[in-house]
């Protein structure tokens, strides 16, 4: 590519309402520009990169044996009635009429469309396993959408869907996919870590993400250095940071703690440590509807400096559509406000649920339900009955691994990748039977892949950036190589090299783009650092007397002299090296 | 591709919603399933010849330097009302609003979007001329989707936007996109014709269609076969059949012909030819609403034989927005019911203006404005004033060209590409402007061209097939050829040179597959006669027995035997030749 037969848009500044580095860099180095809140034009620059994603993921989910089709960005609602999901999911599904009336949507994600697909096309055995995928626009409406590509509405996103006959098909299916995905980002040259995760609304029986390592992430990874444990805070399991509860060896006492209400203040107080006390959590679970009852009370108990995983606590039996207790509900049940709960002497019974860790405790201190004062020396089993145990907290860095090899270290990530094993959550609601060996029909095994293909470009820059601007892997980069002459205008020597050597790294397969643009050295060199082309080859006069052309890297901090004869192959050997 | 690795899926009988040809196949074929109502899934054997359609497509604007991006899906509906189409458009425009009650539009096409990037992205004539074109997902609220992806409503469209300083450059860039579109089409292997179109409501003033031959088209396309002359029918001029209008010879004579109110009719029953009838049509224009005043009432005059151009009446000065008259402003203004009208002596006055050919016209029939009553012998100048005389009809084959060399044919076309001049159609209304050489703002000069890639695909069919099924050009087809091993599983020589053809056209670089499902020979023929792979190997033990292979190209009536070892020769000749 000629600069002049491309469309370059740089700027010096960001638009203010880019928060992130990869939004401003973005919108800097002209590869999106915003068309309607959430919703971005791919500019010729971004588009590039959007391509260089795509053609990794459709290669390597060819290779794996998944088929590409297309469906509709519009789909009927029909089908999300029939699932349950029209109803069931929010203002985030963007509903539209027809001129009819009749009710569509701008699809999120397409397993109502697949399985209206497979349910007639599938009718034996025979025919699986099968995945198709597809890579299309999606909508998905959000309340507040941010940080560009990373939290649009309108975004691109590759989707997979295998249907097989069984449970052991769908697990076989699902690791076809994993190791896909393990191939595809490691393609990318991203540092990645796939974690497991907790299957939340979508139903099912097991998933992993994918996520790109980024200190601005907004998902904790926790993951065992030492093993090959990784999952997400909300499924990481928290083990108790002691095996064992040492034998109580002091009194229970009410001690005045005249306005501290938080664990950390009672601790400074008492001058003890944080770690020997216990923090109350007051949860709720409404009745059913119209029956008249009120709201069951849950106290749940965590250690002064753990914190609560809430996905967890929905987890417990009973709780799965909890809440927040209210001040008046608290008062009620335990006689005091918030500040100083506690498990012993509630005004009314309460579900009382104890963290691991917390079950695990001797002598510790916890509110003693009485404005201003607070209990040490609780003892389990002698100050109050044995508690109900679950694992209620997050993990924190130096916990034990649950594998038992080793302690937990904590990450940021930003997620880019899901695969889901669903089982028959939709199979069973749209009836996509086939027949098995014995001409019976059997629901089929569905398994569900994504890759939010937009979302990489966010994510790799918030990976990989410096001050100059961004640093493209090679592998998803606008360009790999760009030749910056000087002076093209001006000299011969310099025209006639720099159009050489675009044409011998156009020859051999390299994506080159020659900037022709005729700007000066210091404007040209800022906008493809900021660009992030990862190696530059200037050409220039002086050089060319002494036989020598200039190439950086983009992570090199100097630049190194190559001789004119021996950049192709120089050249050939970065990207081979890649 | 291997037929076991890929999905292939025919039907014996097509479903009963689909009426025409191309619709009846890519059903059958697997290539197209419906989702909703003029809504479908591109299942993978459609996908793979659009994206044929699309990449040919996209090198030819590469080659032509147009630039790709992508714009969204859904869009603001602010810029739709800053050009003023948001409350032109009628409910083909499908609308959306999102959570929080905003207005948005799902793209029917991009002029909006992309004149809103252009105005901030373009500040100088030096960045000029730029062409920039997306591939993208488009969606028409079609009153009666039919015919497959024809008339569907949510279909695939490659716009192209091209902005230029001056009039002359965006002639030019017309230019540059029109032979564009010439090799585009040439590549695709199709028939077709370009054909100068009426400019409609999109504005603007110059315009091509492209249209591929197709006996089942919709619209009629003029050409001369002997010059370069061509025009869609709404655009194409009608020079008079006389050039002069020779002497009256006969008198004005008011004859009985009762019950006969059609030209044909009458004719039969004086014995005369049509060619010496005139037909009446009324129309109306409303006068401007609440002003009080009645509708204008026009009298158009055809030759018997002819037939009103809609699009031509309303280009008669005061006639832009005229209407059908009703009967009672018929009766109103001539006295009597429809079918004995005419231009002498209408009982209120009416505009009356006479096509060319009628304008020439000697001893001519009309009505006589009384029921059962014709003139004859009528003559202009003599028995009525000479008329106002326009182009209202539209032309037959046998008329003469208007360019004079020679005379014009007609054939059936089916609409896939448009090519326009829009000029500050939407530059004005959006404030699109660039600093001149003398730095003063100037409006950007506009061009549009779009091609219905999905449509390409019904269109290829209705032009190509046969009772056997679809009948692809080469460089459209989902695939190039298609290896029919018989017995693979039982006879290993079968398999063994089904693998090394294969492997041998793969290496090639021939879009090759491997019909390795192990389908009796019928069937398996037939699949691949109604998909409609355009070369087929067919590979037995007979024929190795002979080293020899069976070809069968899909026009062809008769195999031909072709040497093992010359086959791989023989179809990259044939790949060559495509």
């Amino acid at each position: 590519m000629r600069a002049t037969r491309f469309f370059i848009s740089t700027l010096k500044e960001a638009p203010a309402d880019a928060e992130i580095v990869s939004h401003k860099l973005m919108m800097r180095a002209g590869m999106i520009k915003r068309l309607g809140s959430g919703i971005y034009n791919y500019m010729p620059m971004g588009l590039r990169i959007i391509r260089k994603v795509e053609n990794i993921v459709r290669e390597e989910m060819n290779r794996a044996g998944a088929i590409e089709m297309l469906m509709p960005v519009v789909q009927p609602a029909e089908l999300w009635q029939e699932t349950g999901r029209w109803d069931k999911m929010g203002p985030e599904l963007m509903r539209v009429k027809d001129r009819h009336g009749r009710d569509y949507i701008i699809q999120p994600t397409s397993e109502e469309a697949i399985t209206d697909v497979i349910r007639t096309e599938i009718r034996s055995y025979r025919q699986l396993p099968v995945n198709f995928y597809h890579i299309q626009t999606k909508f998905r409406d959000e309340r507040r959408p941010r940080f560009g590509l990373m939290r649009g509405r309108e975004f691109t996103m590759k989707d997979a869907y295998s249907f097989d006959r069984n449970v052991e098909g769908m697990q076989k299916s699902y690791e076809i996919m994993y190791d896909a995905y393990t191939r595809i980002f490691q393609r990318f040259g991203l540092e990645f870590r796939a974690v497991a995760a907790d299957n939340g609304a979508i139903g099912g029986s097991g998933s992993h993400e994918f996520h790109v390592i980024a200190d601005t992430g907004e998902d904790a990874l926790v993951y065992c250095p030492t093993s090959d444990y990784a999952a997400n805070m909300e499924a990481a399991e928290a083990l108790p940071t002691q095996t064992s509860r040492p034998a109580a060896t002091a009194a229970l006492t009410k001690t005045a703690t005249p306005g501290k209400a938080k664990c950390e203040d009672v601790a400074q107080l008492l001058n003890i440590p944080l770690e020997t006390t216990v923090k109350s959590i007051v949860l709720a679970v409404d009745a059913e509807k119209d029956s008249g009852k009120a709201a069951q009370i849950w106290l749940l108990l965590l250690r002064g400096d753990h914190e609560l995983n809430e996905v967890k606590a929905g987890k417990i039996a009973g709780m799965a559509n909890y809440r927040f207790a209210t001040e008046a509900e608290i008062v009620e049940h335990f006689g005091t406000k918030p500040g100083y709960l506690g498990p012993i002497g509630t005004i009314k019974p309460v579900n009382i649920v104890a963290d691991r860790t917390v079950a695990n405790m001797t002598d510790f201190v916890c509110g003693a339900n009485e404005a201003d004062f607070h209990f040490t020396g609780a003892n389990w089993g002698r100050d109050l009955p044995e508690p109900v145990v679950a694992d209620l907290r997050n993990v924190v860095a130096g916990d034990p691994s649950p594998d038992g090899k080793g302690v937990l270290a904590i990450q940021r990530g930003i997620e880019v990748g899901h695969v889901f094993q669903l089982g028959t959550r939709y199979s069973d609601d749209m009836k996509a039977t086939f027949l098995d060996e014995n001409g019976k029909p059997q629901l089929l095994q569905m398994g569900c892949y994504g890759i939010g293909v937009t979302r990489i470009l966010g994510a790799a820059i918030e990976q990989n950036f410096d001050d100059k601007g961004i640093i493209w892997p090679t592998a998803i980069a606008p360009f790999e190589v760009v030749i910056c002459p000087m002076g093209m205008d001006r000299s011969e020597a310099v025209k006639t090299e720099a159009e050489s050597l675009y044409h011998a790294l156009l020859a051999s397969g390299i994506d080159v783009i020659l900037d022709d643009r005729g700007e000066r050295p210091g404007a040209m060199f800022a906008d493809w650092e900021l660009i992030g082309v990862p190696h530059r080859i200037v050409i220039g006069d002086r050089g060319l007397k002494e036989g020598k052309l200039e190439y950086l890297g983009r992570r090199d901090t100097e630049a190194s002299n190559v001789p004119v004869a021996e950049m192709l192959a120089f050249i050939q050997a970065k990207m081979a090296a890649k």
